[in-house]
């Protein structure tokens, strides 16, 4: 017998903390690249509106299944100005956190046995949710530009097929999808009538100005489109458990199903806190967007000094930094080595094709977001160094 | 095709408020006995303690996936002395509420297809979530003193069950199974290799003083019992969605991955809240049982003036007093009329039993938690005078 947790692995996130746990680095303090979230609290305006609010009695009690009809018409709203379309609040669902939407999304649409195809290297925890759903993860593997290709995935959908997904900006790769490509994938899913997840939980950090991509500009969008979003990056607010999934009403309201039966609601501060957000701190985010694409031009920058040892850049963009090692060894052998001879954590390819005949060998994902321009050329002299 | 969220069905008490939604009461303000929640906020003092302490940093950042290390501390030091066994915090998860507890460990215990024992009437969140998990509901029925039979339950174990599941006190009955019932059924699990999960969501409102039961006495609770609970009731949490599992550490490694999975942490600020609570609120809690018992007890005084007109009482603690009633119509028939006729919405037993070979006809629910000693003689006044 088989449990849906036993189907799945242990989170990959946690490995890789152990490498570390009871480590000492009191000479080389660690340069911690190894996950993708803020290590630093909100603005103090969002802080001092957080501590009031504590003060409404509501903040205290359940709210609806579907999240505070504020938060949800404020990013219609704002959704349906950013990317040109009609997204009404019955569209939209917050959830406690982005996992939490693509858990409902899938659930909503997949049953035991089910596809979904997923272009790999994956956000680890997708797999884990699939496998746990006992969903079969298609894998559509990802080449040269780490940008999957559409007609490869045409080759794949069965009669078993309910979903594509797509993560842009990408996590672990860090690509951005271009809109022709996103909108290949849309065309597919449509005329095959399978639904397109997309999740942008990094899209506030994309190179490009205005709308990534153009599928709500679509009159049925909501035929196809499921689209997945998260609070906790924009707003630093991966304490509180805010994200969102916009969808048809009828897909909402399977999807309010399987969230009342796992979390009754989401809670009622982070809701108020990512309103509050939503509603203030637009500028306060452009500036962050901004230190981030700084860095990541550090990273290109620096980037050379690497590719003169043999390293490639595979992807670059939003958190991440994602390469290609020159070591005859595996990537999770040299992630660990990196640890103790470099003092750098990093996630080994490996785990973001875990238990699929893919390999991940040899590629390293690096999430820069949380390091300044000082460690980000410690981090290159510490890699420069590497010899095997 | 059928997918996860297809196979249950709507989330029974927006069904319920949806009967009141749009209407007036203004000549006889509608009493709401449909859900146990509370509807006050917490005791003044935890909500300055929250206002400080969104002040702290880590308030804002991911925290460990399994809980807070000093509230999982705080509450295994408290469980081992008021059940008086040895409970580590190494056996406690912290959840996103206690529905994400039930939601993890039956993904912990169960395959596509298994079975659970489940007594009728049920929580219907449990239902749904088991049909969502793809595992068989089989129903126990309780009958007389609403109490499920063990003897009953051993005929209904096959090589496909994993658990039985039992919520006391209970929900929708309000029925406190009696300690050497509960302790049968432990037995009886042990026996057959399988796992009993106790839900004490309600724990805290228990008639009697002492532990309610004797199972973490047993040297090896760990290989069969799985304890759930709810910090909502206690400290009036119900919007920061914090509740727990008790279960042994292999149990707990494998419920990680599904919490890791869903919500990757339970929410911080909740989370501090409820160990705050713990901590501080004991004696607070304790006169909030009184005033909760002093309520069961104007619900038992008054009953006689039902008695008169046909009406038993089946069920009664907690927070929940279930009832049959005497007229010759279905229970769902007979709430949407109560709205009308006698401004109470009250919830059909028909929805505790729903998609089973039950009937739960006849029967009605009554959260009586939220209504003070004014309302309870108004809500016997109007059920008094109802006549069909």
């Amino acid at each position: 017998m088989t449990s849906r947790t036993q189907s799945t692995f242990s989170p990959p996130v946690m490995e890789a903390q152990r490498w570390v746990t009871d480590k000492t680095f009191s000479d080389c303090p660690l340069i911690n690249v190894s996950q993708a979230a803020p290590v630093e609290p909100p603005p103090a305006a969002l802080i001092d509106h957080m501590a009031q609010i504590i003060y409404d009695e509501d903040t205290h009690l359940y709210g609806p299944v579907l999240g505070l009809p504020a938060l949800r018409s404020e990013l219609a709203d704002q959704w349906s100005r950013s990317y040109e379309g009609e997204i009404h609040s019955n569209h939209v669902g917050i959830t406690s956190g982005c996992n939490q939407a693509f858990s409902a999304a899938v659930a909503m649409l997949c049953g035991q046995d089910d596809e979904i195809i997923l272009p790999t290297p994956f956000y680890f925890n997708h797999k884990m949710w699939l496998d746990m759903a006992g969903v079969r993860t298609i894998t559509l593997a990802c080449r040269g530009d780490m940008i999957p290709d559409p007609e490869e995935a045409a080759q794949l959908i069965t009669e078993k097929t309910r979903a594509i997904v797509l993560v842009t900006p990408n996590n672990p790769c860090g690509v951005e999808y271009p809109a022709d490509v996103v909108m290949k994938f849309y065309e597919l899913a449509k005329e095959r009538q399978i639904a397109l997840i997309i999740d942008e939980t990094y899209r506030d950090f994309h190179s490009q100005t205005g709308a990534p991509h153009n599928l709500f500009h679509k009159k049925c969008w909501d035929d196809t489109l499921i689209q997945l979003y998260s609070f906790s990056k924009a707003y630093r607010l991966t304490g509180h458990r805010v994200g969102s999934v916009i969808a048809s009403e009828t897909r909402i309201a399977e999807i309010e199903k399987f969230l009342d039966t796992v979390s009754i609601c989401p809670n009622q501060l982070g809701q108020k806190a990512a309103l509050w957000g939503l509603q203030n701190l637009g500028e306060w985010l452009a500036n962050e967007r901004l230190e981030i694409l700084t860095r990541r031009s550090l990273i290109e920058e620096n980037f050379p000094r690497l590719a003169a040892k043999g390293w490639k850049l595979l992807g670059l963009g939003a958190y991440f930094a994602y390469l290609k090692h020159p070591f005859d060894i595996s990537s999770d052998t040299l992630a660990r080595h990196l640890v103790d001879a470099a003092s750098v954590l990093t996630l080994p390819g490996t785990m973001f094709v875990k238990d699929t005949d893919q390999s991940g060998e040899g590629q390293l994902r690096i999430a820069f977001a949380n390091i300044d321009a000082h460690r980000i050329n410690l981090l290159f002299d510490r890699l420069e160094k590497v010899i095997l």
